[in-house]
């Protein structure tokens, strides 16, 4: 418990407005998006790096644990205070500092909403691509703590593709900047790109100066359904071997498929047993172009349908089968495992063939989806928790789906991270010098251990 | 000194012929591009990470520095061994273990020469796009380590931006893996990237996991001439603003072309006050429509001239005042100080006008080319030694280029690393905070300073 002399000071530091403890506050920012809870002893707002500075001075100085947070909508608990201290939210540091549209950069801070950052930019033509799928609510400092994806990392990358440079308040309260104005820079270490995924452990982010591009001038999406997860794998390399590289290639197995069809009657074609949503964008003649070629080069492969829209109108309808794949999950069970496991994009294949042995011999619904084109597969482990042991079940299961993308050459997360969740089977995917490394740069960022204490590794 | 007993250990780790103490040997391994000489006491040809991890054990065991070096052709000092202690040549580690033309991926050993591995790659219809001008004799650990960049990086980007893995030899002898064999990934620190660009301060890289690209279809090249620096900028701006990212944007200013032009009689146009080699690749069709698109659109620009590559000779011709730079400045002095600042690319103009204030105050010429469409300009200060007080006043040009970069939003290096050359003035551009912060990341890693020691920051 945070003694109430040290909720004084910090209400001294952020105004007493800007401190909560009443109980349904700390309930409020006690959970995230999984299904785990921790009672925090305040929650405090900042309005300044100055102020976040303050706080983490005196958690040094009083040895209390800080857990930064922005909107909560992380999968993993990175955010969670677990063990008890402060939550320490930066949603209040919300503003687009400015577009720079001759240079391409931006400037924000970390509480500006992802969604409304990228409409910001488009409406100058611009264009920042990370798309996750929680962009509507995420914020842009919770997405570069976790190094958010999305599906179109494919052609653009990931989140750290586009930090050039970071505000930062270290651990022990100093007030850095990380990287700069400019993408070409190579004096000192690379600070930025270790704060970026370092999931608030190394540090609180104030600012973050982003590459932008050139807004695309147009978009074309088509809906291919194959026959086989082969076809839609094999769909993937051919189309890449042919010089296109789309901005998204989302795949759906047959589970997923099922689980949608069942409950919103979409009337797929019987043989559908894979689906490929691509996108390519750029040059409105290019992307003509290239579409017809997707279709001439994935026909051998397979191909059940293949549907092209023609404008927006028909793109959002074929996208409509994607999105209906979360409301659909619920049918078939009440809770869901979120994994987000990574494989070398030829071993996507293996790696379904293998879950749904997991799933059959477990006798657990596991739903499968994601990124193709980077291997990223979203794995859904879905389970009742009224059936007595099937909980105990879908962990099993999850350790061996864990086990099956290391052994193909993958990771257990491509985006979602480690946080509280994944901490119990890093020891699966890092080596003990691994782990110890990465502890002893903690260390030297947080001699005190304030920030985020006892998360990502293993304690 | 180091011992005799020690240069019989040694031996015994990478066999008699693989340590050389000769002073001709010595001579060979103490020297790299710049100016600078330091004699090491040993130079050690490792065959494997284990023997490397073996060295760097025994170097803690009996606190020896070990200096790792690729084909010593870095422009900072980066890998020379001051002080003394022992060269540790990654040369003989070059094999290319594996080109993966299905996930585009592949895996090599520090030592394989840049141009040899982007030679195999694109036999394979692959595409490793960094570009460093040392390319045909660099080695791609050295690249890696000083996250070398080049002309086509305002396109695909740095170094970095292709490295997915590591296998590294920790300071202490310890061999681990960082990142993997997916582009996304999330589990723990950023390793990998802490690693690229550390100049062998955090470590040896022993393996490489590169990301590649399919090899664009085609390219072509126009070379563009400007009655001044300002429409030079400006058609940079104007290219990028109507969504055309070229592979290169070469920028050669008013002192480079009277150099080339004194040299090799090119008959430049009187007016010309600034070129622009632009390339673009990808779509056959597309960069047709670009180039077209590239002459409209700087047309009104100041343009003086404009020439495009009708195929590879036409574009070998237009490259060949890019390659005349170098040998004609010979002409003008003969040691050449080579920097690399960077400036947001809006803030070029503003800095070649200030770089040209100072070499006329400073009474020293003062040649300008580089990278503009990512503001990476190469600044060489052309001395004449003999000339008493010259190389004085060239230092006291070169800090005034660094002040005016930093003062314009840019960094002193874009390219070349901090190594030994830039050393004095990192205080310049890192605050105590950041030194303090880099300075315990390195001590974390490697805590008895066995590792290339005494570079990077100021001790």
């Amino acid at each position: 418990m945070l003694e109430p002399r040290l909720i004084d000071h910090l209400k001294t530091i952020v105004g007493a407005e800007n401190v909560a403890t009443d109980r349904q506050d700390l309930l409020c920012y006690g959970y995230d998006a999984t299904q785990m809870e921790f009672l925090p002893d305040a929650v405090v707002h900042p309005g300044s790096p100055e102020e976040i500075a303050a706080i983490l001075k005196l958690a040094n100085a009083e040895q209390f644990p800080v857990f930064p947070r922005g909107a909560g909508s992380g999968f993993t608990g990175g955010a969670l205070p677990k063990g008890g201290g402060i939550v320490l939210v930066t949603t209040r540091l919300n503003r687009i500092l400015r577009i720079d549209t001759e240079n391409l950069v931006a400037e924000v801070e970390p509480g500006v909403v992802t969604e409304q950052f990228q409409q910001a930019v488009e409406k100058l033509g611009l264009f920042y691509p990370p798309d996750p799928a929680s962009l509507k609510f995420s914020t842009i400092g919770g997405n570069v703590a976790e190094n958010a994806g999305g599906p179109r990392a494919v052609k653009y990358g990931v989140t750290r593709d586009f930090v050039m440079g970071l505000e930062v308040v270290l651990p022990t309260g100093e007030i850095i900047r990380t990287g700069g104005e400019t993408y070409k820079g190579v004096v000192g270490y690379d600070l930025t790109r270790l704060l970026v995924g370092s999931e608030g452990t190394l540090g609180v982010i104030t600012k973050i100066i982003f590459k932008l591009l050139p807004l695309p001038e147009a978009k074309k999406t088509m809906l291919t359904i194959f026959d086989s997860i082969d076809g839609a794998a094999r769909a993937v390399s051919t189309i890449i071997g042919n010089k296109i590289i789309p901005t998204t290639l989302e795949f759906m197995d047959h589970a997923t498929l099922q689980c949608v069809d069942r409950r919103f009657n979409l009337g797929l074609p019987a043989a559908a047993r894979a689906v490929l949503l691509i996108e390519v964008d750029g040059d409105r003649d290019l992307i003509e172009k290239q579409a017809a070629r997707v279709h001439e080069v994935v026909k051998p492969l397979g191909l059940v349908e293949f549907k092209v829209a023609k404008d927006a109108a028909e793109s959002e309808q074929l996208w409509k089968v994607r999105r209906l794949v979360s409301p659909s999950l619920r049918d078939v069970n009440p809770t869901k495992y979120n994994e987000d496991i990574v494989v070398p994009r030829s071993r996507v294949p293996d790696v379904i063939r293998r879950i749904d042995a997991i799933a059959t011999r477990h006798g657990i619904p596991i739903v499968n989806f994601g990124h193709a084109g980077d291997g990223n597969i979203h794995v859904n482990v879905m389970v009742d928790k009224e059936i007595p042991g099937m909980d105990e079940k879908a962990h099993a299961a999850i350790e061996e789906i864990f086990r099956a993308a290391l052994e193909l050459g993958g990771t257990m997360s491509g985006e979602h991270g480690v946080g509280l969740a994944k901490q119990p089977y890093i020891p699966l995917e890092l080596s003990p010098v691994q782990i110890a490394t990465m502890q002893s740069v903690k260390k030297a960022l947080d001699p005190n251990g304030i920030l985020n204490p006892g998360k990502m590794f293993p304690v």
